[in-house]
């Protein structure tokens, strides 16, 4: 199953953090790849960086148009969740979402998102109904649907990796 | 029990939206309280603000001499949980942390925190140990600990709140 992540209203530079974070997110927890629209090439290298670090085979692509990714999406049958505090709550709607057993597109945006984006998703799913962020709300999606196995999985090809450890940072570091 | 979270290591203006996002993410996931350290008044506001209109009772303090706070957290008998991706696995202790029914610190630093800070913590916790983000972190030890439960709470003293909707944004505002 590919699960891939649309990551939309990226404002420049003020965002930089928080977009990095979501693509971060979306790599550990278990994403295959992220869309990120009209944002700038050095957020994708340093995503790209830390995949190269810590392994996988996690992807970013740079977008200019979102609405042909949703296009194609659908057009390939893939279902599309909405992240917003608005929709239903995530622990009503998981295992449907789950049981589909379709390719999955999440959509994750800034602040203002436009409106079609709620009615062109399959499910608006909103992690809790307080505002918070789009980097925790991805996160708890990912992890309820992955029901925490997410965390535990061991990325190929790794150039570096935590050894875990009670007191301080312990690495293994391949030459 | 009182839950605080202690945010390390801000950055000015490169953190502000990241820091803001930890803020809100721990009011949003059930902690009492952020204690955060070298930071903007206006970071402050903003959280508060939220709080105004989403109600509840978080309260933000900025301080400037984290180490005190660390020492009173302990002269008080509360425990200390620093969240990093070099600990022991979050589903390895959670349960421990859980049965001591203590008060709760839960330190979450930028990139990069200083080491004492790995030894005067009761537990380092890593929630996964790949490189994401300190925001996602909170949120997922934040669920693990309530259990999902927290993002099913109410929230008192609200002057607006989500109306669940499959669609579109529905909003009931107090006048």
């Amino acid at each position: 199953m590919n699960i891939c992540v649309l990551r939309l209203g990226h404002r420049l530079v003020r965002d930089d953090r928080i977009t990095t974070h979501v693509g971060l997110v979306a790599r550990a927890f278990g994403a295959n790849k992220i869309f990120i629209a009209n944002c700038e090439q050095r957020i994708k290298e340093s995503i790209d960086n830390v995949s190269k670090m810590w392994g996988g085979d996690f992807t970013v692509e740079l977008i200019n148009d979102w609405r042909s990714v949703i296009k194609e999406w659908k057009k390939s049958g893939g279902i599309i969740v909405h992240l917003t505090m608005y929709g239903i709550h995530v622990d009503e709607v998981i295992e449907k979402i789950k049981n589909y057993k379709k390719d999955l597109l999440i959509i994750v945006g800034a602040e203002k998102v436009p409106g079609e984006i709620f009615k062109i998703s399959d499910f608006n799913v909103a992690i809790g109904h307080q505002p918070h962020s789009e980097v925790a709300a991805l996160a708890i999606f990912l992890d309820r649907f992955f029901r925490g196995e997410e965390l535990k999985r061991v990325f190929n090809k790794y150039k570096i990796r935590v050894i875990p450890s009670e007191r301080g940072k312990k690495l293994e570091v391949i030459k």
